[in-house]
Parts: structure tokens; sequence; C-alpha cells
């Protein structure tokens, strides 16, 4: 099977909203009127970012789901992807599995994949996205501001539990329910990016940023590049009450605070717009929670659930540590 | 040193054409009116496409020029790029060279690094690149038509002896002079998209592609998208002089028809402009020849020096053969 058969037969679809797909030296697309185009990439790596054993439909999807977060944190329509994929060999059950999984994905969010590269090598999945967002209205780091409100969407910690029972790090058996064990797990490995969430809160949030690589990491990027400071409340983080009452304390920690992989939002706003972020919550039977407040003194403080003041020694993982 | 330090360090300069470069979740940029984007991906991966000790600057010239001349092929104008790589370490001498040759064909064509992502595995470069065309005048394959002159610009083979000579296939010493040699593994190593000629080509082709597969390979795409045949001259096809009079045949041969990387293009146009044709090759100085024509039966037929009819067994390279 050669490589075009390949792509033919597995990463070939209609492409509605694209003027030229896959088959060409490029695609072509054209970006609305009054839009600019949004862009991001994330590579995943066999033995980095997932098991060489892992699940190819939830990788397929997870593959997409990580970069369709990405344009949700800006308030964009994500609308256009290429996947570029080394493989170490043709194993055409596993194609069909992780290509299904991708397209179920590309579908929930009606996006068109649009080119690519298939080649062998070490598994190695880099997906680039592409959306539209009105000019000069994108969610950006940059736009906390001091008073604002930070706020949650859904539940934080279910991943990082998952990912640790998946390692056999800790023993959950007991602890918790198989569908509270399912609900971590899905989490980990089949994300549901907030789009319709970043959508709405153009106009509504000042900066947003997804939660990949931890509530302290990510909500620090957008300190810093907005250079300001925040004050958070660990007790008011949403996590489901597996997490709070049964875990170990450190661990709970660990999983709401230090834990990525849930690709929930997390935005600043301003404190006038509470009473809409909170009808948006109900229209979108989304959980949002106000965890804290943006302060003009730089640094994060974290207020642990006597209201003493916490220092963890990470904050967030890193690649090269 | 973290992936965030990393990238401060060696990937991020002024952005001139975007609006928000790397350090969000996603960059924003803005497309001119009566634009299309282009879009094309590559991904270069140690031990399939380049040696483990290659060199770390011509190695970031050509993963980023090698999408450069995607870009000539649709006769679009580059303009960003997003490079996601995956690194075994942190070899800040690697990575200051590799960084010094992407920025170096950036550059040269008036390119922005507007995103990424850097993780760790093994070495793997995937790199995006986006452009503009003006609306429905992008050079397609499927536009070739049945009585149309097919050019090729540059010179073929170089790169192909340059690899086979580089992988210790052949030996050259005494056939080919140091300059010769230099030619070869600088068109191999450090290839020349012709972005120029592509912008120039529109209005004056019907269709383009780089030879990056070999001449046979890509031309054989264009009819395919085109459903339309060619019939090429082995004696028209431009090469070397030392290519022409001091290889077998078969390696001639195999150089100029099968070898790819040579980055030229291959492009189809009524005869009635031979004449433009001619002017730009003076404008450019870049030598376009003539080497053949397109046909409405399909097949490619290749003549050979005594006008005999060449059969090939292989025409391109296949990762997954």
């Amino acid at each position: 099977m050669s490589e075009f058969d390949l792509i033919a037969k597995y990463f070939t679809r209609p492409a509605d909203c694209t003027d030229l797909s896959i088959g060409d030296d490029a695609a072509l697309v054209r970006v609305r009127e009054g839009h600019q185009l949004a862009i991001s990439t994330d590579m995943l790596v066999a033995g980095t970012h997932f098991f060489h054993d892992a699940d190819a439909y939830q990788l397929g999807w997870k593959s997409l789901a990580v970069n369709v977060s990405d344009m949700a944190a800006m308030g964009a329509t994500p609308k256009w992807t290429t996947l570029a994929i080394a493989l170490p060999e043709v194993n055409e059950v596993w194609l069909a599995e992780f290509s299904r999984g991708f397209f179920a994905c590309a579908d929930a969010f009606n996006i068109d994949l649009i080119g690519g590269d298939t080649t062998r090598g070490p598994l190695t999945i880099s997906v680039q996205i592409m959306g539209e967002v009105p000019t000069h209205q994108a969610l950006r780091r940059d736009g906390a501001k001091a008073g604002d409100d930070i706020w949650v969407s859904g539940q934080l910690g279910n991943a990082a539990l998952g990912l640790a029972y998946w390692q056999n790090k800790i023993t959950l058996e007991g602890v918790l329910g198989s569908a509270q064990l399912e609900i971590c797990l899905s989490t980990l490995h089949a994300p549901q990016p907030r789009v319709a969430l970043g959508l709405a809160l153009i106009n509504l949030a000042h900066s947003a940023i997804d939660i990949s690589d931890g509530l302290l990491a990510d909500l620090g990027h957008i300190l810093e590049c907005a250079k300001v400071g925040a004050e958070i409340h660990l007790k008011d983080i949403p996590c489901a009450a597996y997490i709070k009452n049964h875990l170990h304390e450190k661990l709970m920690q660990q999983c709401v605070l230090v834990g990525g992989d849930d690709y929930e939002l997390c935005f600043t706003a301003p404190s006038n717009q509470r009473e809409m972020i909170k009808q948006l919550s109900q229209k979108l039977d989304l959980r949002l929670t106000c965890i804290g407040r943006v302060t003009a003194e730089a640094g994060l403080i974290l207020y642990g659930l006597n209201n003493e003041v916490l220092t963890l020694a990470s904050t967030g993982y890193n690649h090269f540590a």
C-alpha cells in the first residue's frame, strides 16, 4: 500500500468549507471577511504523550480534540485541520480506528481535514488547526485585567486521576466506583473541547486559556502575558465529590491544581458579567465556577481549605525537566 | 531548560505580517481580501528523510524550504509557518544551528514563524506553511490541458546524485570535480524553492507541481489529476553536463527521471505562451526548458535518446513499499 493509497483510503473525505482539499501541493480555503485566521498546532509522540498500545480510536479523537481546544480558548470557530503522521508500519486495523476517531472529532465540530503528510517513522502525530474569529475579538491571554473574576469550566482533576490510575501509580478500586473511573479515563482519553463556551465568551470575557498543563501553570501563562497577579481558593475549584472527599489531600491538590489534560477553559471576566455568565452556564448546561480574582500585583496566591496560603513544589509538567 | 525557555530563546522572532504570534493558544493573522489561503504541511523524520548526524543548519533550512516549495507550486506567496518538533534531548548547539537555518529560509522568503510545539521524542520535524494566492488563480494540478507544453525549471538530477554519493552508493571522485560535487550536495541539503517563478506563472501556466518525488512521479500526479497523458523526451530534460555525459545511462536516467529532492517546478502552459516563458526565463535568470507536451490520451510516454520508447521499473519513492 503506497502512501497515496493510504491517504485516499483513510484520510480523504468530502470537505465542505474548502475550495481545494487533499491532493494538490496545497489546500485552498477562504477566510470570511471581518475575520482573522486563528492557527495552532500540537504534536503527540508515542511514549511521551501516549502509550504505544493506546486505543487508536481515542488517540485519533484526542489528537484533533487538543487542537480544537486551542480554538475554543481563543473564541475561534475551528474550520480546517491538517494531519502529519509518522507510522512505524502500515497497520490497517490501527489506521481504520485512528481515522475513525479523528473524523468523529472533525464531524463533531464541523472541521474539514484539508491536507497532511504520511511517512514512515516512530509513531508521531502532528496536527495543525485553523479557525475563524471576528477581527480584534479573540480571547487573548494578555487581556486579563486587575479586578477580573477568574472562572473555570466543568470539573478539574479527572484526567490527572485517570492518568495516575492508568499508569498504575495509584489504586482506586474500592475508592471510586466503576462509573467514576470511567469518567476519569474518558476525560483523559477523549477530552471534550469547550468550543461553544469559547464562542459565547467573546464580548463577555477579557482572556482565556485551555487547561492542558494544569490550572496553576495555565493560569500562570495568563498572568505572565497580562502582567497581573491572582488570588485563587482551593475550596472553590470545581472537582468531583470523589476527588474532594475520597483522596488524600496531596493527591487531590495534584489532580486539580497541577494535573493537566482536562481541557476545560480558564477565563477572566469583569465582575459585572457574573449574571451573564451564570445564564450562559445554564444555557450550555456546563458548570462555570468563579475561583478567585485577578490582582494588580504580580504573583499567584493560592489559599488552602482553611484559608492558609499554600505553596506547591511544581506547577506543571516540563517535557525537558 | 523548559520548553517555554527553549521556544523563547531559539524560536521567537518579531513577526511582521502577523496580528498575534507565538505565546497564546493560537496565532492570529489576516488574509488579504481577494485572496485564498494556501496551506501545506511536510514532516521530516530522522532516519527516513535525513541522517541523524545531518547538519543542523541545513536541516533547518530544508525543513522550511520543502514547504515553501509547495507554495511556489501553487503560485502562492508564502507568509506564515508553524513548526512542531520532537527532540530526543535539549542540545543547545544543535538548536542554535537548526533555528539559524530555519530563520535563514524564513528571512529569504519573508515568512513569519507564528506558532509551534516543542516536545520530547525521536527527532521529528513537522512544518506547516500558509500563503496567499489571488482567488481562483492558483496553479492547480488539475488545470493541465491536452496540447499544453510541459516545462521544467533549472536542472534535474543534482539532488539525487548528491544523495547517492552521500549514502556511499556510488563513487564520484575522478568523475565529478569538487565544485560539481558541491552543487549536488547543496541542491540536496539546501534546496532553493522557486517562489518567484510560481508567482510569475499565474496567468501563464495551466498547472504546476514541485519535483520532490521525481519528475515521472510528480508529472504523473498532474496527469492523474487532470485526466490527461503526456509525451516527454529524455534528451530535452535539463541536467548538468556531468550528469548527461559522465554517468552510466541507467544512473543518469535514475537521477533525472526518478530521483526527487531537486524542488524545481514542472508546469504546463499553452504553446502560445512560449515567448512569454522565454522572456520570464531571462528575467528570473532561471533556465526554463520545454520537455514535451500534454496529450488527450492517458499515459506517460517517455522517449529515450534515440527516440525509442523507454519503460522504467519504478517511477518514484514510496515510504511504505
